[in-house]
């Protein structure tokens, strides 16, 4: 399981802060902290101000590189933005996100063909997010296919299903489900953002793992969560081991040595 | 989810000693506290000392049914104790369990057809336990057929796929969660008795509750747990909610305020 760090985004009052009084030492503790609690990839968002969403997403690649040797998630809708942080990134970064619309794969993916990086793709198009599994998969095989003419491989893809809260839509978390294992009968790779899940419900948390563990036995690879949640990582470590992708279960057997199963 | 209290069993020390002394108050406390915590349903096995079975059923069945309007789930390989508990048993009870095995279901097909009670088939023969999720599935349709010339209908049946620990089977969770699809695909029922998933590994509880998630996404319908453990519960009431079986997340709600989820 490929996990990506969600904390690094300026939407939380406390790295809002920190951005805006440049506090390095904040912002490179937290990487540090989500890189040892398990965090393979840093997810990177500065787009709570628009006015600086430019010149906060340099100075947060800049100095989170400085902290730490990992790979960066560019999270923006605005290509402007992914397209200079890509200038600015090291190694291979993932672009967060594109979609199925025209007016911005457009734009996005150009960049991400420059850069050979690669990039995520949320299922929705012009009319919208689909309700179906099938549709969530139909946009899929059409971003494919989009991504094919710009020669971006399927290898690059990361298709995300988008799921929608449980709390206004039942039945969502079960088309959701049934989206990846189609993507996944294709040979595609599948990233989820998946707290939306639980979205005007108390015990958010609960549920995100609850949901979270499903989706690992239908086959996602990636997930875009806090690392610091124990709970949650418990339930991927656990999820790894139930489903062989730990061999020996020897990933589970060190978390519980160092103490790390909630 | 039919969920099936597991905690009256011989094996464990605490229940042997109380029907050792014929401590009844002990016995019926455990019942209150499992119809309690979400029980709707007591497994009952006495078979510690063969010697005593039967009369330890008939004991246990007797003050169990004092204590508490609950349906028993009879729990033994033997067929004799199974068709003497019946004999006791109140309103519809559960026989747990038969196997495709002719020299089982010979004898213990005709209770359940005599008492017109549900009966838990465990997908085995005469080979053994299947390795793969395909050989699970036919076991559980000649297991239906054989059941069909008991005139006993598959409403009656809860098959359960048996899970190995993934200690020593790695690959084996998933083979028991596609029979789960398959049986749910031919609208057969499911059940699992599912804590040797985790057998021979540390935090058996986190591995269970993550593995019980996954199999509530697979379409699990029943499942013989410890209603005490409240993360366990906790990760049931959460998994129903996110697969839309809680209308309007009414029971997520309430377990909630009712200081519930763990």
């Amino acid at each position: 399981m490929l996990i990506i760090g969600e904390r690094i985004n300026t939407s939380r009052p406390d790295i809002k802060r920190a951005v805006e009084t440049k506090d390095a030492n904040f912002i490179q503790e937290e990487v540090r902290r989500q890189k040892e609690a398990g965090a393979l990839m840093i997810d990177v968002n500065s787009g709570s101000n628009p006015d600086t969403e430019v010149d906060d997403m340099l100075w947060l690649i800049d100095i989170i590189q400085e902290a730490a040797e990992i790979p960066l998630c560019i999270d923006s809708p605005n290509f402007a933005v992914l397209e200079q942080a890509m200038r600015s990134a090291r190694g291979r970064a993932l672009l967060n996100s594109v979609t199925a619309e025209k007016s911005r794969y457009e734009k996005i993916l150009p960049i991400c063909k420059e850069f050979d990086c690669d990039i995520i793709c949320l299922t929705m198009d012009e009319k919208g997010m689909p309700a179906t599994s099938k549709e969530r998969f139909e946009i899929a095989t059409i971003m494919m296919e989009i991504c094919s003419k710009y020669q971006i491989s399927k290898d690059r893809l990361y298709f995300d299903p988008l799921v929608r809260p449980v709390s206004s839509e039942q039945g969502q978390a079960m088309e959701f489900l049934g989206a990846i294992k189609m993507m996944k009968s294709l040979g595609l790779k599948t990233i989820a953002g998946l707290s939306n899940v639980s979205f005007g419900l108390p015990k958010r948390r609960l549920l995100n793992r609850t949901f979270l563990s499903m989706a690992c036995s239908y086959g996602l690879d990636a997930c875009i969560v806090d690392p610091l949640d124990s709970t949650l990582m418990s339930a991927i470590t656990a999820s790894s081991a139930i489903l062989g992708h730990d061999n020996y279960c020897k990933e589970y057997l060190e978390a519980f040595r160092a103490g790390k199963l909630g």
